[in-house]
C-alpha cells in the first residue's frame, strides 16, 4: 500500500502538456487526475457517468449547449452524465477531474485530442 | 439538474462545527463532503471502501497502526478500505473528503462522534 500523501503542485511540476490527464490517486474504481488546459477543448459527453472539474489555479468555462459555468479556484463542478459539454480556459488553467478509472477524455467526440486514459505520474 | 458551481469557501461559512461531514456535491454514487476538523477523532476503518481526504486549508495527520501522514492544503491522501486510522488535527482544518455516499463517518467504531451521512449544504 502507497502511505505517501500525493502533493498537488509537485505532480503538476512534472509535465507541461495541455488536456493530457495524469492519474494521481484512485479510490475503489474512481480516479484523480490532474490536467492543464488552455484553449477550447472539443465538445464530447460521456454516456454512462459524471464528471467532476475542482479548480486548482487560474480559471475555466464549461460550455452547455444551454448556459456555461465560470470555475474559480476552489470551485467544483459535477457535469451530469450525457451532458454535452465543452471545457474552455482563456489561459492555462490546472483542474483537478474526478472520474471513474478508464474514462476516455474526449468521450464520444472523435477528435486529436484523445489522450491516453492511463497515465500516472 | 443543478449547474450551479460549488465553492467550498462559500459553503464553508454555513457551519462551524467540528467533525460533522456536510455533503456538498454527488458524482454517481459518490459524495464529495466538507469537513471542519480539529482535535483527535476516533480510531476507525471502513472495510467496505478507500476514503480520500483533501485538505483544503490548515493541516492534519492521519494517524496508521504504522505510521502518520502530514497533510497541508492541496495534498490528498488515500485510506485503503479495511486499514484502520485517527485523524488528527491540533488546530482547526478544513477538509474535502470523497467518498461512497450513506458512509458513517466513524466506520466501525462505537463513538458519539459518529454524525449524520445525509446532511447537504
Amino acid at each position: 500500500m502507497n502511505f505517501t500523501a500525493v502533493n498537488f503542485q509537485e505532480k503538476l511540476e512534472n509535465f507541461s502538456e495541455h488536456w493530457s490527464p495524469k492519474i494521481v490517486a484512485q479510490m475503489n474504481d474512481i480516479q484523480f487526475k490532474l490536467v492543464k488546459i488552455q484553449g477550447e477543448f472539443v465538445w464530447h459527453s460521456h454516456a454512462e457517468t459524471d464528471e467532476v472539474f475542482i479548480v486548482l489555479a487560474g480559471e475555466m468555462t464549461i460550455e452547455l449547449r444551454n448556459g456555461r459555468i465560470s470555475l474559480q479556484p476552489g470551485e467544483l463542478f459535477v457535469v451530469p452524465k450525457g451532458v454535452t459539454h465543452k471545457p474552455v480556459a482563456e489561459n492555462e488553467c490546472h483542474i483537478l477531474l474526478v472520474e471513474p478509472a478508464s474514462l476516455v477524455n474526449t468521450g464520444d467526440a472523435d477528435s486529436n485530442l484523445t489522450a491516453p486514459n492511463d497515465v500516472w505520474i
